[in-house]
């Protein structure tokens, strides 16, 4: 079983994750960590931030000579901006007071809620940790998971499917199922700055994101997350909170500022006929095994993977932070004022389906090893090994 | 915490739930939880089952003379129709093989997956467990739930918003803020075969459960949940797992069927700019509290319950149980035939939304334990009372 | 990963227990429950109760035909007795007041602390569910767990050390080692009456016994659970809960009256020298297995099962129900009182040791599906014989 | 809620720890946490690496400014002999075999266990994440939860009292009673090398702890634990895992060596008779409070805390390091071997004391916080004041 937890401030010296239950055997690599941390930090219409910056993973336990040792593995990613925050977030009281408390909640964050919830009276207690910055940490974690996963051949990926309502053509089962064609879509998806894979889709964004910076204002959107060569089985229908889209509507609907989640129709399927519904099944007697045609299921039946890919879109509302102001009240002075900022992302959508991809691998790798068991990657690869042999054979 | 287990097959003796971690003091009575189990069992567009069973709740622990006493509460509720599969569903192994197995796995269900999964060669092992059945233990516990979020006026209610495509019109905030205006708009959803509030699209809705049982088909659709009185708190952005909207997605989509969630504008609003969006923040210096005028947050920001109501609405998949075949596989000859059946629902849609509000409410009714702790009604009233009284404080 | 909850009280209509994550395949019967239910119920020392009940088990949920679904089992005991209490524990509230209210809490029972925590005004409240009656029902699940690890050949069974402190002589590794040298233990154990191997100690037992009745006074004791044939490899240092010696500490430590556990030498070990508590390591070149001659370590070490058999004792209070008074305080008039009854056990420490192999067995059960996975026995199996074969070439 | 986990190794660059769920507004300083690393560093009888290493944390999130923010404390304490070991113990693949593997596994550790569970073949791997280095991560995360729990003035001491079968005199409830009685008692054992505060029995041990050195032998011990001020109520007989007493024990037993738990009279207690180990109770009507004039039961009665003082104790088995060589057997070559060592710690109870310290305050906070709720420190203590008020009324 695995588990974990993050901790670090947006402006504090680190975040830091811990992965525990990760098998021995595993190699994990600081580049592999890095790639993901810098897909977050990528994308059409991120602030300046994210050019500061250039996120990097120190592997502080865990891990011996490439290679995971079966203990927790233990991740840290600096903030560089650090030095310039050192007194504002000293954890010394010496230093209290030496910046004055934020008092103006804004709208769609967590700062006015927080406040209320704990008591405080700065709101930097409450967006340090909000912030959506934590995601540096998981997509860290994150990476860890992918690369137990990649070790079975399951492969992760992400792309933007809308922008500001903008609609990208999806990805059919058919293209999915060519050789490499998982492959050469996520080709696609690294090269855009949207990654996004429809390129007439992608121009309509770009607009629509100009448009929303010179109005000052900012867009959401809808990534989706696939995951092939998932094994039929993960999950169950046994208990409520084992089912495996149960599980992951948890996993992507933690993430900062998603607020819808679905499994493949999702919400389409409940507009249409059963018989358009379901996915008719098939046996390949050559293979020994069931397929379907269709994957409208999204890889998942009664809680269970079904064998098919696993398709599950997100939907990420507009950045809360605006130049646009909103209309808020001093938490102090009880007086109204109009909530705006110098300096924002008019849109991390692209960068919310890279966490997406971290989320959906931890869960899935956490029901993998639940399924399959094991301490060392030589004994789980030989449990799986004997289970997709007693699949041809029942 | 609350803490729950179902158990039970669709057609075994019984179902039982154990709800650990209920406070002492509640009122608890059979009748509270009957009438839930009552309106699960309505709907228009409801197959042949439903009839004959009449679910009624035994209270078989953690309830004395009407009130609970700190334990675990048991609840079971039987199957009506047990006396036809005493022998068919026995535990004694002397009745095995009295019935045949069933090889011939559904599109859409746990069928084939779960024989997969689980190494088994009937199928009737798995449908036993992962029929939605298994939804009336749910709703017995979560009508506990509803009567300890009650006892603090918190109330929670659903209502279907779509059905095979027919959406029907949405409750205004303003509408639900009237004196007693959640208790019309739930007098409405109680009064209409389809828990529908719009009679205009509820015409259309039976129309088009018509049409789908005259084609032997089957329909899905969206509902939607609705809590009043939530107090600003529940949840939090500290750690992934605690989001309150991460927890209710997971508890929704835990539902047979459910294969989308969205919070406030969900979907919709990734489609939208920010400014559009996000809900500005208005303060009330009488009541001395801050409020909103909108809710397109759906009553949760930052993970974190915003004192508006929550809202939330979950897609179902038209049920996979169709008169119109689906072409499948037989698991023991590998033959391919057509799934068909004799008797089904058409339309489950209402009913979900009844296990919709149950499963909602034992999620906000936890967030609401973890905040406020205590251990009988008297403590945790206590200590809600000193909050609120401090929130005006603030 | 097991999971378990149970409800019920004394004097209630019946115990449940749920246990989830059972996986398909393990073959369950009534009389494997049956007979550690009846185990439960005897012993030299009780008193009446033990007669009236004859406690049986109701399997109504998750075997079919004798064996698991892969659904959680659920278990139901009735209280022989109910008759005699559906008013008095009735959910009705219009049965409130029919009995007079407990307000003379008994030292040593829950019964004060229970009555403050929860804010109860009749102690009855409490002690219908603090009561070790409710131990019935976990005794019920372990022996799922305990057919569940026969399966793979781990046997678990307890015999009484200790009453009074008549200690009796323990086994040896030697004797343990010896073909059936286990069960030939068992044997004996099962043969007394107070669950003890040693006759001789046996009887100064059964004097002290007769005299603490006597004095109207009870007698607490010591028993040892002692598992055998399991795996190296459960259990591990990598997490602090997930060692396998204070899982099993947690679990003995639950059971009503126990006041102290002990791991192999455990507290004895603490007054010796290093190089006479552990275990030098061996080789078999002929079975490639390494192996220990003495097992002071109980079988575990670094948290992890070595092998060898697990050794854990507990140590129980003397029951807190005498004839002979203590004094103690009416919680409504704060008046002084000597507490005192007319019925009751003298010693369950036999008893006890039965709970103990549930516990024990649940635990390691858990600990057994972590390592090896599966959700059928087919699969766990297969995992489980390549490990041990792997075991063989390391 | 809290949560804790701890990742890194023995010679790794740092140990870290992640909190979660600790209240906002706590008063959280660098001193107060390294006051106990201090603590747990020193001790008659240890080896030369506690001199080496001086540890201090590093406060890396969620305090600011002297106080707890709500979001997860990050401790990092770093191991100051990293520089020896960068290449040797490096993440990085680059340095594989840079050191010969160690292939000598030492009996009583978790060497021989691990390598088989993990299936390593370089012991290097288990013994840097099973060494009790470990703890100075959870004294850490400890110091946080005292401070916590000090601030309702509820104060944790741990003393020795036996090493090698030196014996020390307990403290009786009355001494502890007195005023400042705990503060005393604690400020001998910390003036004392051994933590000891019986002169007499520490003269002796350290003779014993002489002579064990000298034989190239070492130690082990029981420690006791202490807890004042601990409302009644904490913990519950609701469900197995609720009891405060499982808790304690699961906490305690995780600690490296630890083969032995007991609360209150423990094992002495299941040599007497009920009338000798029940604590009868008395009411103080000026106090309003019920009260006992011993405390056999340690401060728990039916898995609850009952307002005495909490008393626990723990068996330490002998380090397993000797200089005295131990039969074992090469992993590799499959050759016996004398397992020896040249440093090492004779005894290393005094360290465990304050490591048990650290696990029953992070149990007790967690209980604490079950109870009362609350997100602030002021909200926690308007509930527990509102609590203490409410027992009066009783």
């Amino acid at each position: 079983m695995l588990r974990f937890l993050t901790a670090g401030e947006s402006h504090g010296p680190l975040l830091m994750g811990i992965l525990e239950g990760v098998p021995a055997g595993l190699e994990i690599l600081k580049e592999d960590v890095n790639r993901d941390l810098s897909r977050r930090q990528k994308g059409y219409g991120r602030g300046g931030r994210m050019r500061i910056e250039k996120d990097e993973v120190e592997i502080v336990s865990g891990v011996r000579w490439g290679k995971s040792m079966g203990g927790p593995v233990g991740l840290i990613v600096r903030n560089r901006d650090w030095e310039n925050w050192t007194e504002k977030m000293s954890p010394d009281p010496g230093f209290a007071g030496i910046a004055p408390p934020m008092t103006r909640p804004r709208p769609g964050h967590a700062d006015l809620t927080g406040v209320l919830k704990y008591g405080h009276r700065d709101i930097r207690q409450v967006l340090e940790r909000a912030s959506a910055r934590e995601t540096a940490a998981r997509v860290a974690l994150g990476a860890v998971a992918k690369k137990f996963l990649l070790f079975f051949d399951i492969q992760i990926g992400g792309h933007v499917v809308g922008i500001g309502g903008v609609k990208a053509r999806k990805l059919s089962l058919r293209e999915l199922q060519k050789p490499d064609g998982f492959g050469k879509w996520m080709e696609v998806s690294e090269g855009s700055e949207l990654r996004c894979c429809d390129p007439t889709a992608e121009q309509k964004m770009r607009e629509k994101i100009k448009e929303a910076k010179h109005r000052g204002d900012s867009l959401g959107g809808v990534f989706e997350i696939i995951a092939i060569h998932v094994p039929v089985g993960l999950g169950s229908y046994s208990q409520w909170d084992k089912r495996l889209n149960a599980r992951l509507a948890r996993a992507l609907m933690s993430i900062q500022a998603i607020k819808g989640v679905e499994v493949g129709l999702g919400f389409e399927g409940a507009a249409k006929f059963g018989s358009q519904v379901h996915d008719p099944i098939y046996y390949d007697s050559t293979g020994k095994r069931y397929f379907r045609k269709s994957n409208r299921a999204g890889g998942i039946e009664g809680g269970i993977s079904n064998g098919a890919p696993i398709i599950v879109r997100a939907a990420m509302k507009p950045i809360a932070t605006l130049y646009k102001p909103l209309r808020s009240v001093d938490i102090l002075t009880k007086e109204p004022f109009e909530a705006s900022v110098e300096r924002s992302d008019v849109c991390a959508v692209p960068a919310a389906s890279v966490v997406g991809e971290a989320m959906v691998a931890l869960e899935l790798a956490n029901a993998f090893l639940e399924k399959f068991g094991g301490d060392s990657m030589d004994e789980i690869q030989r449990n799986y090994r004997g289970y997709l042999h007693s699949l041809r054979e029942q």
